[in-house]
């Protein structure tokens, strides 16, 4: 054990972000609980005439990096990273933990030696449910209860705003329907979840889990896939994916890994992952049965459910609402079905011409879930392909099952949200939000980009990003990112940045034109600082202050320049600053009011002017 | 002379797309022109189980790459490219051909001995309007003229759509009080021109540029800035950066140089552009006056809208609408001023107490305008330059003065355009468009993203991209890019090549929203590529087939992958293209309505694929 423990920590980047420092907030109702916060700190304004410093306030940033940015914390993926969920779990006394677990397939893999050197060192008991128990958050916010996770995506949510000193007035949004309070209440987010409105995703076995919410009420979220490719890859390097995605901003992680031992890999990435991991149990299902659809059986993928909930899953993508029925209408598509789940089913549903088991065996699915609490993310299997297939018959008959099935999920207090296209046309996009809002009872909507148009493989973060920001204003909870390799080939790591920083940017200019409170502060100290040619502030508060501050340098290296008051783009001739600065205080000296300014100011200000030798602009 | 004309061919791009050969369509009305277009070659569909070939139909695409592309064109910067529209001016018989330039600072630089090794050594004599005449197009069109120009971008617009066979029914597009007709005709070209709704840019003095035209009920155009950088860069090298901004789809080209040399620069590049070239005479002028923006005068402003005009800019950014009464809204901005050209005129507004002198000599320089059919671009120097300042009282007040200098220059039959912000959040983009219609007639307004956000420099050609999909969509002509170095520092050839690409799906997008008449052809084509598996023509097809393969290849590198049924993404077991050719077959063979292939198809089918093996996939 000893020999394992060394691990190579090098692989897993763990560098703080420039002049930023976590910070954690206390609870109220939970005093235990810690909020994990990033805080950056900016230089002083200096007034370029009277060299008069002033301070700038501190911003808070929402923080995804988890623990790997905290220079306390000791690192060693080997071990995992702190269970901080795990005292909140056992203290409300309605899981117990199991001896061994219960999947057979789970058990088979524990009891073959010659997977050990694959194996995560330090395996947890599984926990469920006590008998006739539902742990569910959805369980505990219909009945009332505020539990630690709860007020934790509150305090989360509002990321200190009002402690902030706001440097102007914020835009109203516009949010279609949605109710964003000026400050989320615990309160707030437990009456979103009793509704169905929002998710917190929160299996009882990924106790490592820092707990965030989905739905468009709160701010929008992203997904990031990772997975393992055909070469193997090392446990550091699984790990190092799901690190460097929530680094860069990912809220979410799907595991979409395929092969020989993704139940071992699974481990590590969940044993190491500070946000939710999601799933298609339908993959490893397959696997099961050497990738042959019809040899698929409820038992089967039963088994995989349970062996993935024991993991700590915190969201399962079923596709339970492609229906023997729909199949044919996707037959004058031009690409067809292009889910992959969604053709494995579809393959199923042909082969046995028989309803699809996930279908048939909703309820029981239902039963899993609720002992784990594992989310639904209800797939949407025929999703179109490409713009021609947009908002066709079969998207929308498999919608309307997806918000039968929410209804059946939410009866068992089950938390669900429902995955949403694609590739959609602009226009078009605003109807799927409406009718996935109304077939599904507001549950949460997730969806994939869409990419506006199919013209741009290896830019399709970008035709997808238009159609995400898009949709995440009218109201989806959850973007899935798309990187630059999409329909191409596996993304690197740095297809994974700009996947993640493009959907990060979308989710904040959704965020902004719904008018979600405190979004724009963001926005306001970056542009003050870019103003007064503050240059590392301006880096620093940036979604990526590396990229931002290599692109700068590429022209202007120097360190002087990054305190330059020009910049490449313009030159040193130019300088908007100081004009605003002078007619600011033309008006506040003289006190006058601002149709005054216009008529005496002018005046006032072209004989100053020429007093000082017209130099306005340094 | 000769020795010149040795031209390092190598340094331009001349390399023809892949699987593509350049076209030109014949006029009706005017027979002598020639449209030029490029035809993308496509591949065989492979029916996967019978090895039947289907031959599918080349598609014609858009193509702003002008001779650079067609091999048959000998290509020498040193003499420029073919003057393809001089014959059809001339034959108008209203211009003369000057004996010298008018501007005195031309005949200065002409003059100047030490000059020469920069000089372009074919300059032609400059053309002027006949005394009392009128060339600009908008004269013609609402006199009932159609020009050879206006025939041209008809033919272009059209990309020989009604000779295609589509492959699905196009969306219908949803154009917020646009009106695209099916068919774009001469006779509807000629009519939006005369209304104003459109603007051909076409200075007679740059007959080497291919007609093209900006307007809401036309295809969504794109603008890419070039211009020299601080280092001295050779001639070949600034020819070389219109080229290739061209290349990849920009529409214009605004030459932003700055420096000693512009005015000979500009000669070569507009000697080599087969786009219109736009220009913002103020930063020329302030060159020659040292940068002191208070000794600006009208008469070396109209000294340089002379000289470029007989150059033959296209068209010319003026910041008419800062006006001495708006300077003091932008003081409590957070980014004050920043545009260039808004800044330089503020501060001589408020150096002088005067209003400015492109205000009070509007009509002088609409006279200039005319005789050469330069069209105006009028400037916004008062856009928000960050999210808190959009849409405010600064903004608003400019553009209620550029609608009124829009009605002046249209009383002169001046081609008129507007300009617009900046930074915008989502939701506040459409009252953009909305005033700008109202306030300027209707003119075609030309649009610089808006970024969606200010939090992520070194991404901004995504977070305006955003917003430029948008505005297209609502309505503006053209999108001026932005590139990934925007805010930090100066494109490098790639960071033109991504701002073009990322404009050009962004304008594809809004072309596809608004139901512009075949935009959806070219996505259908690449779809069917793609999920038949056509990797060669799903690359050639897209915007950058060079990155889409690129990234393909780094995946899977060996050529036969090209061919292959599946993708890296997947994997071989994974193939949804032939479950739906299958479904698609039983309708057809059993000749059922679609109910009865869900009720009798699905028997069928089961029974078949197990007899089959069940491979439905590959």
């Amino acid at each position: 054990m000893k020999k394992k423990d060394t691990a190579p920590k090098q692989a897993i980047t763990t560098t703080p972000f420039p002049n930023s420092t976590k910070i954690y907030v206390a609870g109220k109702i939970h005093p235990q609980i810690r909020v994990a916060m990033r805080e950056i700190k900016l230089n002083d304004t200096i007034d370029s005439l009277t060299k008069k410093r002033t301070p700038n306030q501190p911003i808070t940033v929402y923080d995804t990096s988890g623990p790997y940015t905290d220079p306390s914390q000791n690192i060693n993926v080997h071990n995992g990273i702190s269970r901080i969920r795990e005292e909140w779990i056992n203290s409300r006394e309605d899981v117990e933990t199991l001896n061994s677990f219960t999947s057979k397939y789970c058990n088979e893999r524990l009891a073959n030696k010659s997977l050990d050197h694959l194996r995560f060192n330090h395996l947890h008991k599984p926990k469920r449910a006590k008998k006739g128990k539902n742990v569910s958050q959805m369980y505990y916010a219909k009945r009332g209860i505020i539990t630690p996770e709860m007020e934790y995506v509150a305090i989360r949510e509002n990321q200190r705003i009002d402690e902030m000193t706001h440097l102007s007035k914020q835009h109203a949004g516009q949010d279609f329907g949605a109710n964003i309070p000026e400050k989320i209440t615990a309160e707030f987010v437990r009456e979103e979840i009793a509704k169905g409105r929002a998710v917190l995703p929160s299996n009882i076995n990924h106790p490592e889990s820092e707990p965030m919410i989905l739905g468009r009420n709160f701010l929008v979220k992203i997904n990031a896939n990772i997975g393992n490719s055909a070469t193997t890859s090392s446990i550091e390097e699984e790990v190092e994916k799901a690190v460097w995605a929530c680094r860069w901003g990912a809220d979410n992680i799907m595991d979409l890994s395929t092969g020989k031992n993704i139940h071992e890999t699974r481990e590590w990435i969940i044993r190491n992952s500070p946000v939710p991991v999601g799933t298609v149990p339908i993959y490893q299902a397959l696997e099961k049965v050497n990738g042959v659809a019809e040899d698929l059986t409820w038992e089967i993928f039963r088994d995989t459910l349970i062996e993935q909930a024991e993991q700590g899953v915190d969201y399962f993508t079923i596709h339970a609402g492609v229906r023997l029925r729909y199949v044919p209408m996707t037959a004058k598509r031009i690409t067809g079905i292009v889910s992959r789940g969604g053709s494995i089913m579809a393959k199923w549903c042909l082969a046995h011409h028989k309803e699809s088991f996930l279908y048939t065996h909703f309820e029981e699915i239902c039963e899993i879930m609720k002992a784990y609490d594992v989310a639904f993310s209800l797939g949407d299997g025929l999703r179109p392909g490409c713009i021609a297939d947009a908002n066709d018959e079969a998207q929308f008959a498999e919608l309307e099952t997806l918000g039968e099935l929410t209804k059946i999920a939410w009866k068992h207090d089950v938390q669900t949200f429902i995955e949403g296209p694609g590739h959609v046309p602009m226009h078009m996009i605003k109807a799927n939000m409406d009718k996935q809002l109304e077939a599904c009872g507001e549950a949460p909507f997730y969806t994939l980009g869409p990419l506006t148009t199919d013209i741009a493989p290896a830019y399709d973060h970008i035709t997808s990003g238009i159609g995400a920001a898009m949709i995440g204003w009218y109201g989806t909870a959850m973007l899935c990112y798309v990187t630059p390799k999409e329909h191409l080939g596996l993304p690197n790591k740095e297809d994974v940045r700009t996947g993640v920083i493009t959907y990060k940017l979308a989710a904040h200019a959704a965020d902004l034109a719904k008018g979600h409170p405190g979004a724009q502060h963001r926005d306001d100290v970056l542009s003050k600082a870019r103003f007064e040619f503050r240059w590392e502030d301006q880096f620093n508060v940036s979604l990526d202050p590396e990229k931002a501050r290599e692109y700068h340098d590429e022209t202007l290296p120097a360190e002087g320049a990054k305190i330059a008051h020009f910049c490449s783009m313009c030159g040193p001739k130019f300088c908007s600053m100081k004009i605003s600065q002078e007619v600011r205080d033309f008006a506040a000296e003289n006190r006058v009011e601002e149709d005054e300014v216009i008529a005496i100011g002018m005046k006032e200000k072209s004989k100053e002017f020429k007093e000082k030798g017209s130099e306005v602009y340094l």
